[in-house]
C-alpha cells in the first residue's frame, strides 16, 4: 500500500489517500489541542500512543462483533482505515458525570449516572461543537431519527465493551467520544479514534486521571498516563 | 377571594396564596429582565399588559381544549390561577429560527424549520437555564420519559392553537416558551403565563418584533408593541 495525497489535515491526525479508493492512511500527530483550539502543544510521544491504542481497541472490539473503519497498523504512529463519509456529530456516552455534562447539570464530578447517557454534539469548530438535540439533529439534516436511534445503540454496544474492559485493568470508563461514518455503501460504520485523547479514564481507588485532562487542567505527566493505559491494554512499547 | 401571605418572588411576578389552598394569586410586576437577570428595567405598563394577554391567550386555549391554571383576571395587573408545582423545565417550541437555536445551529435569524421543534431547559437560574436533552431530564429525575412526550405533545398542542391564532391577526408567531405544573391530583396543568414576555411574534410582512426582543436588543417601543399585540387579540384598553 502507498501513501497517496493528503486529503485532510485535523488537530490530532492527517489523513492521505492510498492505491486502493476505500482505504485511507492515518497519521497520528504529536499536537495536543483542548477548548475547541485555544489551547495546543505538542507533545513527544502522544501520536504513536494514540495510534497504538486505538488500534488495540478497535481489534478488542472486533473480537465482540463491534466492526469499524480499521484496516491494520502500518507503523507506531500510522493505520490503515476504511475510508467513510464521517457523520458530523460526536456521540458521547457517559458513565459518571464529569467535565461539561457535570457543569450543565450542576453534578459533582464523579457522580455515577443510573445508566449510561448518549449525548449528541455538532461538529462544527465554528458554533464549538455545541450540544445538539435529537430534534436538532433532525432539522439540520444530520441524521434521519433511525439513524440517529441506531448510532445511539452502536454507542451503547461499544460502552458495553468497553466498560469491562477497562474495569479488568483497573481503570474506570467514565465517559467516551465516538465519530461514525459511511462507507461507499452506505453502511455505518465506527470511525476515527479511541484513545485518551477521547475517553475519560480514571484510576479505580486513586481516582488518578489518566487522560486528555491532563493537558487540559494542566496536571503533566500525558505521556507516563497515555503509556500506562496501553500497557495494562497488554499494548508492547 | 382575598389575597393572602406572599409565597414566591420571581423576576416577573409575586404568587401569593388566598383563601383557598389550591388557588393562587398572581401579581404581574413591571419589572423587565434578560440574559438571565443581569438585564434590568422597569417598564411601566408591561406587568398589566401581560396580565391581560396572558388571561386571554388561555382562554382562547381553553376554548380550543386546552386546560390551563388559569380561573380568572381580578384586576388589569392581577390574576387568580389554580396552584401547582412546577416541573423544572422550560418547554420552547420553535417555528422559525431566532435567538439562541440560530446562534447555536449557525442559522439565520428568520429560517423557517420544517417541522415546529420543541426544547427543554432547566429551570435553574444558578446553572443558566441550560438546554438539556430528553437523557438529562432523566437523570436528574425531572420526569419520566412518558412524562417528557407528555409534555412535548402538550406544547405543540399550543403550537397548533397560538399559530393560526396569531396568524389572523398577522403576525408570526415565531417561537414561544412555556411552563407546567403538577396540581395536587398529579394532573399536568399549563400554567405561568403567555405573554410578548415568553413569545417571539414578529408582525407579518414587516417583521417588526412585537415581544422582549425589544428589550434584550435595545430597541424601545415596548409598551406600545405589547399594547398593539393586546388590541390585535381583541383585548380592549
Ligand atoms: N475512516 C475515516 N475516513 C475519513 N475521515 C475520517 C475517518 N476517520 C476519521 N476521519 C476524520 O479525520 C479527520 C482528522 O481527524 P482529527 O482528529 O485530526 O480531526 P479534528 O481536528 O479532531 O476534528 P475535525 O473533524 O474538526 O477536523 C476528522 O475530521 C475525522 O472525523
Ligand atoms: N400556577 C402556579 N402555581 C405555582 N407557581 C407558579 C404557577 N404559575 C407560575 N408559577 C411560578 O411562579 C414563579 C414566579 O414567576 P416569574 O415569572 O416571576 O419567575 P421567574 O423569575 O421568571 O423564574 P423563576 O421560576 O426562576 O423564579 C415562577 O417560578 C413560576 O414558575
Ligand atoms: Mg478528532
Ligand atoms: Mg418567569
Amino acid at each position: 500500500m502507498n501513501k497517496g495525497k493528503q486529503l485532510y489535515e485535523g488537530k490530532a491526525k492527517r489523513i492521505y489517500a492510498t492505491d486502493q479508493e476505500d482505504v485511507v492512511w492515518i497519521e497520528y500527530k504529536n499536537s495536543a489541542t483542548a477548548f475547541n483550539g485555544e489551547k495546543k502543544a505538542e507533545i513527544e510521544g502522544k501520536g504513536r500512543l494514540n495510534n497504538l491504542i486505538t488500534g488495540l481497541l478497535f481489534q478488542k472490539l472486533a473480537e465482540k462483533g463491534i466492526e469499524s473503519h480499521f484496516v491494520e497498523q502500518i507503523s507506531e504512529n500510522e493505520q490503515l482505515v476504511k475510508h467513510v463519509t464521517i457523520i458530523p456529530l460526536e456521540v458521547v456516552v457517559r458513565n459518571i458525570a464529569a467535565g461539561s455534562v457535570a457543569k450543565r447539570l450542576g453534578l459533582e464530578e464523579g457522580t455515577p449516572f443510573k445508566e449510561p447517557i448518549v449525548e449528541f454534539y455538532y461538529k462544527n469548530d465554528e458554533l464549538g461543537d455545541p450540544l445538539l438535540t435529537e430534534d436538532h439533529v433532525k432539522i439540520l439534516d444530520i441524521a434521519t431519527p433511525e439513524e440517529l436511534q441506531l448510532l445511539k445503540k452502536e454507542a451503547l454496544r461499544v460502552n458495553d465493551v468497553l466498560v469491562p474492559l477497562f474495569s479488568e485493568i483497573d481503570i474506570e470508563l467514565i465517559d467516551f467520544k465516538i465519530e461514525l461514518g459511511k462507507d461507499k455503501n452506505g453502511h455505518i460504520l465506527l470511525a476515527d479514534e479511541i484513545s485518551p485523547d477521547t475517553c475519560r479514564l480514571w484510576e479505580k481507588g486513586t481516582n488518578r486521571k489518566l487522560d486528555k485532562d491532563l493537558f487540559r487542567r494542566d496536571l503533566g505527566g500525558l505521556t507516563e498516563a497515555y503509556t500506562e493505559i496501553y500497557k495494562r491494554l497488554g499494548g508492547t512499547i
